[in-house]
């Protein structure tokens, strides 16, 4: 076996045999398989694509790169959640607790955020003390009680997937489904959870555009999921606009609290109800209720014992942004776009992710929406309020910002937030 | 300008600007850009393609990438002959004596052979003491008198391109016609020759396997010579079958030899004659005789002065290998065919080509054909000897060898020698 003919039967617009797929994956990730070969293999996957069983064989062999978690003991039903990501999704947070609340056992391991959407864990670092490094042993205890546990991928799942991330991210190769597709369910099945509900977003602020591309993406997941053993089911949603009000660290973790307590957005509410019914059915927990434990308290209690498990402490003040400035509309009108992927910019270049791996992020940086798609709006009133302590940032931001308010005379339709359910490829 | 974003826009399908071509073969060869980002845009050049307008730039930036040679003071109008290689393909051998003796100045910069095609350097490195290492100034005063050299380029030509050679290699993306062509005619540009007549081979035996993507070829490197001002013509010439009877580096010095003496096999005389009047044509030297200067033995002088310029002796006896075995027809029938690849790939195995850069070559390994395709044979009568130091690869070079010849009962139909010539895209 060598790498020039298994990138050659790739390039050529062949299937990849399951020898070679095991092969490619493993000398890869044992140094053998050079960077710039899979690189070339990568670029070659991506315009020819693979079938539905090499993604499969792909998967299992970055699975077996590592090690697979084992939380079979932890004494409620594990159930997961993924999001592909998009601008102001901070879903999870009040997600764990709601879910866990009701019984089940979260046991979400997460990433950083990159480019102009947030990452878990950098939304959960702007409490003071919280900490997403969680020993396995440690892991399963907070499985137990209280029950959701936000943690940092360890070195030893999917290493394989860990270095083909990297390579990808500077090769021009992240935007291949079988590739995306096999990346999260390599970790997420590594991880060792029951079962799994995928949040695919569609729209400008995700990584997929259209509802065609994400279908399938979803379709390809949740066959993945399934062939390993995994119960997975996906929602497709919008995410043309920003979930919720904010989109920033520190201010999401805010808008989680206030979800938490009852109130919140109503968008944020009702995305992570639908998606702890799909969490808590997966689990054997169909009769529990995910909106009684939001109005009882005992979510937001949940949390509360989530966050201080890890170091956190759940009564401190959150970091602030130093410098504020305010986007007004020009005219009157009627707002008929609010363009996530230019409120994700935005928040990005005033400091809230990230542009390289390295980078680090601002807590308090971010974007708070005044008024919502459809709202109607009078010149000089307050659309958005930007954060950030690197004012001189301020001009970048606006520049992407200002075009994402687009007014008419007349109201939007409606747009429903969840557009689609993948229960089987 | 970064590199994600240009391999994106090739990966996309689209066209890359002049810009991005120029930024992005400098920044390789600086090593601002990767090997493995470099890998992913060629992948996506291979299966995307380039347009002419990209081809040329790409090419003009590999030359710039180093130094062009100017030879414009040595006073005989030059003219270089480039192969895309072939099995028995020794024609540089006589052709640059022919074409020295004719009046014009040959200024070959050749490489090494690597798989089942020989390199001419290999090829004149079995004359005791000759050298491939001559210094430009030196290479000036050969190109006055005796008019010929072969010489290794040096390292300042087209460097981008010696770097991007490599990679392709280990990266299975050699087989593109737009890295071919600008691999080939930067450095032939870069040489500085006035003209240039390329044999671009078809068959099995050639790079190219059929006469559409040769001629694809030929094209792209005819319009790429013209557009640097390089007069450039292309003949499209059969390699179904070796050229000759001899393939290994002193077998095909001896051949070489008795064409200059004025004998050898039909085919290697009428290709080195052919290509001498494209030469000679383009050097505005049309009414030379090549033919003469072979029968007269010209041509043979400008040969042993050539050998000598560079260290060699023409009178020294070649290396012999160390031990043969010659293969015999099983029954009796017509040739219908002597396949190229089969004679190269046996000449490899038994020590006349390397499998990696760095493997040195046997002298006197190689193949020496006992009949032609179209010869009536009888059973038990010598096909072939075999020719090695290392005679445990016998029944590896056999195992190829074997089926290389295919025995029918009437003989096959004539095969012309020239297929096309090409003088403009």
């Amino acid at each position: 076996m060598d790498a020039i003919t298994v990138i050659r039967a790739k390039r050529d617009g062949g299937a990849l045999t399951d020898e070679q797929i095991d092969w490619v994956v493993d000398a890869y990730t044992g140094g053998a398989v050079a960077d710039e070969q899979m690189s070339a293999l990568l670029m070659a996957i991506l315009l020819n694509g693979m079938t539905g069983r090499e993604i499969a064989r792909w998967t299992r062999a970055m699975i077996a790169s590592g090690e697979r978690l084992e939380l079979g003991e932890v004494g409620r039903p594990t159930v997961d959640k993924h999001s592909t990501g998009g601008v102001g999704d901070k879903i999870t947070l009040p997600l764990g607790p709601v879910v866990a609340a009701c019984g089940a056992a979260v046991p979400q391991l997460s990433g950083r955020g990159l480019g102009h959407t947030g990452g878990t864990l950098d939304k959960l670092e702007a409490i003071p003390g919280w900490s997403p490094r969680v020993p396995t042993e440690r892991m399963r205890e907070l499985l137990r009680e209280p029950g959701a546990v936000v943690a940092a991928a360890g070195e030893g799942l999917a290493p394989a997937d860990r270095r083909l991330y990297a390579l990808r991210d500077v090769t021009g190769t992240v935007e291949s489904i079988p590739l995306i597709a096999s990346s999260i369910m390599s970790k997420k099945i590594a991880e060792g959870t029951g079962a799994l509900v995928l949040d695919v977003k569609v729209g400008s602020g995700a990584f997929m555009k259209d509802a065609a591309s994400a279908r399938e993406l979803a379709e390809t997941m949740v066959a993945l999921g399934e062939a390993h053993g995994v119960r997975t089911r996906a929602l497709l949603t919008e995410m043309s606009t920003p979930l919720g009000l904010t989109a920033g660290n520190a201010l999401e973790v805010r808008e989680s609290v206030e979800v938490l307590a009852g109130g919140g957005p109503a968008d944020v509410v009702a995305l992570t109800l639908e998606l702890a019914r799909e969490m808590l059915a997966l689990a054997g927990l169909a009769d529990a209720d995910p909106e009684a434990a939001l109005k009882s308290g005992a979510a937001m209690d949940a949390w509360r014992r989530m966050i201080a498990a890890q170091g956190g402490d759940p009564d401190a003040e959150l970091p602030v942004a130093r410098e504020t400035e305010v986007l007004r509309a020009d005219r009157d009108g009627c707002l008929a776009e609010v363009d996530a992927y230019g409120v994700g910019v935005a928040a990005w270049r005033l400091g809230a992710g990230r542009a390289r791996k390295e980078d680090s992020v601002q807590a308090g940086a971010g974007i708070e929406l005044a008024v919502t798609r459809g709202a109607r709006v009078t010149a000089g009133q307050p659309l958005a309020t930007l954060h950030t302590d690197t004012p001189e940032a301020f001009e970048d931001a606006l520049a992407a910002l200002r075009p994402a308010f687009t007014l008419s005379a007349t109201p939007p339709p409606d747009r429903p937030l969840i557009i689609d359910r993948i229960t089987e490829a």
